[in-house]
């Protein structure tokens, strides 16, 4: 009978080419590091869907992945081929079989991604590799109120790499919170999900307006235009990392 | 005029083979990396001595290296050298000049050292490379009772790797913690200076105390015997940072 085996992964995504698998197989990518430990424990090619397909650079600490197989081997197997082969760059935190229908990425009810920026005078070599290190104060209020002014049901064609490519440019932004903790500013995002690089694209327009250089109105202004102005502020890859992903009112984290 | 300028340092140590400079230049070290920078823009070769001689794989938070030069840079502009070529590898957090007579190595009264062990069922891709992944519960209390054995002025040969190398091997371990953390333990040493990889000798044989496999005395016994009989239980270098250096009643962190 055929199963489907739901996998909690966490990863630094630093070394990656993002998660997507790439036909030249000299590029390294999440997705073609964990294809090839569970092709080489269930012995057949093995195929996976993913919640959120992150880019080049961006991490995880909830992805949902989920493959289908008809193999009889037990899914904690799977999380300990994943384990001895991959940790710490890749750890299966949880690996179970999943109730009939369930795909990691279409059953997934919203998305939730943590921005992190440091604003102190120097780069941290403990946490670098997670933070984007980007000195001087930034205007917390004023962040705050340009997030205001995006979240909700929208078109965010303004703050998307690819619009073309999606078939919708519409998405429930349900949360952006902005925090200050320490010399750091953190962003959560949440959203049903998100369009191509959304997330780095508003955290670089607003870290703009923590500057001064942009006012909340200006964001609420780029938004409108939808004419992909707000991906000229791409904050980098290495900030960003996938919290969580929730299915139905349950959250895999 | 010779002036003696003094760096506060924090490096991820990962990538390095230690502090110490190697002869095979194709050898990356954390001394050679900031004497080639630091040369660089001081025209002339620069020698560096340092307070905590670290080992391959061995971090630092708050290092403290100092050079002496008849050169009239001013100090920031080498702290920027350094961050321009190595942050986030290698940061330098301060560069000062330092009172006539200072030395990195002979005017520090103490070091401090942190050991990281996580004991949760999976490693985690944020803080493995800080991290001794170690999964199972430890017994606290009875690790605390080991250090307590420890504590205090004494010969510390059974828990060096080279005692023949060392003048003494005396060393007054003034404090030796062991934290719970969530699902970390974190131990802290500090004492007037420290033996080859005496803390990474003193943090494995502590560890079998938290599995139960030594019991307190066994630990007392261990440094009595003065045969490096605790250098088998050696932790491994990733989970090991000098977090500051004390001078006089100052500490550089």
């Amino acid at each position: 009978m055929t199963r489907t085996i739901r996998l909690l992964l966490a990863y630094d995504g630093t070394a990656f080419r993002g998660w997507a698998r790439q036909r030249d197989p000299g590029i390294r990518t999440v997705e073609g590091e964990l294809s090839d430990v569970l092709s080489g424990v269930l012995r057949e090619p093995s195929k996976l869907t993913v919640a959120g397909r992150t880019d080049a650079g961006v991490h995880a600490r909830g992805q949902v992945a989920s493959l289908r197989t008809d193999r009889d081997v037990a899914a904690w197997k799977l999380r300990d081929a994943i384990n001895g082969g991959l940790a710490p760059e890749i750890v299966c935190r949880e690996a179970a079989d999943a109730p009939e229908g369930f795909d990691a990425r279409f059953s997934a009810s919203a998305r939730e991604y943590r921005y992190r920026i440091s604003t102190g005078p120097f780069p941290d070599p403990f946490t670098g590799r997670f933070v984007w290190h980007r000195p001087g104060h930034l205007d917390v209020p004023a962040m705050r109120e340009a997030a205001r002014r995006v979240v909700g049901e929208r078109d965010f064609t303004s703050f998307c790499r690819h619009p073309g490519a999606e078939r919708s440019t519409v998405r429930d932004l349900q949360r952006l919170s902005v925090a200050p903790a320490g010399d750091r500013v953190e962003l959560r995002f949440r959203a049903n999900a998100f369009l191509h690089q959304m997330v780095r694209a508003l955290t670089g327009t607003l870290a703009l307006v923590g500057d001064g250089k942009l006012a909340p109105e200006d964001v609420a202004r780029l938004l409108a235009a939808r004419d992909r102005a707000g991906t000229g502020n791409l904050a980098p890859a290495n900030g960003l990392t996938l919290e969580r992903v929730i299915y139905g009112r349950r959250s895999h984290v």
